[in-house]
């Protein structure tokens, strides 16, 4: 039987002593490498939408994982970008691949670019969600200091930080909340102690290195590049995905309206058809 | 016989007194309306790009037209923007339809948004190529000045005005240079006259209107738009495309890389897909 999003179990690779939980699925019978997703701040594997996980998988294997200490991976949580995209090699390593394609979404879309930048010879191509460059513009909108850390987010505070202002937009939100919560056996949630290091590495990501030329890092990723955002992102703004896009050198910037952080949730279907192009290219 | 872009036969409409040219080929065993196209400075029907227009047409019908005294349109050209939308909308409804989706590129999206914002019962989609809202940046790059008016254009001054600055965007211009010259019966170039009209049409149309708010008449476009600019366009600035896609309200906003104004010619299989997806969405 094929495994999707639902069913496919939770393994475990083992890297100096850790754990790292990982499900792997998807089509193997094509030219495509795996695609490997690296996922926002607190969230873990069940924080995907199966219908664009499973949606890839068609063309391709999908690669979920925790990182260290994240959700159901044991270990101490990273506390720098760069360490968390050094296990993430380490865990594509350890899977046996020399080559994949990388989505990262917010605190993931940071950590795709370390591992490009520190591993590239790893990654053939790059997709960027809702995410923002090293030194980028760090400004929030006010009401995501209360709603982010909140030991146990709402649904209401899920749908102010990652969707639009409009009805349809809330509509959506709450079909992807649905879609998310179908799978019978889900992580815990990741510890106090992960959003404590995730915080910290934030902070030290978001510090301008050059402040004469805070994103010349970015021109150094080779790979065709993906990036989308919402036109209104209220955790990280969305001019950081046109800074991405305008030093990347081959990077194509989309943004889809009435949307924010989570501009892929909103409009999923949209979504799949310009991510698999991107992909299938040439 | 199907016709194609190289075969469609030139025709007239004749509106109070001036003699309209247009060609119309294309599926018209679809839901979609025809897409009616709105050209650049200067140009006419034979400016457009065969691979594009042909590809388009396989899902509806496409629409090429000259404006009044451009090309081989007979009358005195307009030099303002809102009449050459006016224009347009009496030959859209001299042609019996009630609605259509609508491209315009460069001085062409300037009118495919007046004919939106004038005539909006007329358009059911909107598609803004290379081009930039009433009131925005009008800074150039400094050789444009030189290459834009000059008589004849030479095959480099287009280069530079349209295509990206790497080997592989010259070649990808010099590869459209050829598809549209394919055509055997072309139009003569448009008259001096013509060049005189546009730059003032342009010039008015860049003045703010609204110093503090020089955006809020793109809030009332509630089309589906699309938007497209390379990621340096040396004629109407890139920033042009993020400010209307941050103000027309159902935006979706396309940025290529190492790609200038003519995004799509350089890219012609991926806007394309591009542009059929977001043709065909519900």
């Amino acid at each position: 039987m094929t495994n999707t999003h639902l069913t496919a179990p939770t393994r475990f690779v083992e890297i100096d002593g850790d754990r790292f939980a990982y499900r792997r699925w998807g089509n193997r019978k094509t030219e495509q490498p795996p695609l490997f997703f690296l996922q926002h701040f607190r969230g873990g594997m069940d924080h995907w939408d199966p219908l664009i996980t499973d949606g890839l998988s068609e063309g391709r294997e999908v690669i979920l994982f925790n990182g260290r200490g994240v959700a159901s991976s044991s270990g101490t949580p990273r506390t720098r970008i760069e360490q968390m995209a050094d296990d993430a090699a380490a865990v594509i390593r350890a899977l046996g691949l020399n080559v994949v394609d990388v989505l990262g979404f917010s605190l993931g879309g940071f950590q795709a670019q370390d591992l490009t930048l520190r591993h590239p010879a790893l990654v053939r191509k790059l997709m960027l969600l809702g995410t923002g460059p090293r030194g980028g513009n760090p400004d929030p909108d006010p009401g995501v200091l209360d709603a982010a850390p909140r030991p146990v987010p709402t649904v209401e505070d899920f749908l102010f930080l990652f969707f639009g202002r409009s009805e349809s937009a809330r509509q959506a939100g709450l079909a992807f909340w649905e879609r998310r919560h179908q799978r019978m056996e889900q992580d815990h949630a990741s510890s106090p102690a992960v959003i404590q290091a995730q915080i910290e590495a934030n902070m030290y990501y978001l510090a301008k290195l050059d402040l004469k030329e805070p994103f010349k890092h970015l021109r150094e990723i080779k790979q065709p590049t993906f990036i989308l955002n919402g036109s209104n992102d209220v955790m990280i703004p969305t001019i950081n995905s046109w800074y991405m896009a305008q030093n990347i050198p081959n990077a194509q910037l989309f943004i889809y309206p009435d949307a924010g952080h989570a501009a892929q949730y909103q409009y999923p279907e949209r979504f799949l058809k310009h991510a698999i192009q991107f992909l299938d290219e040439e």
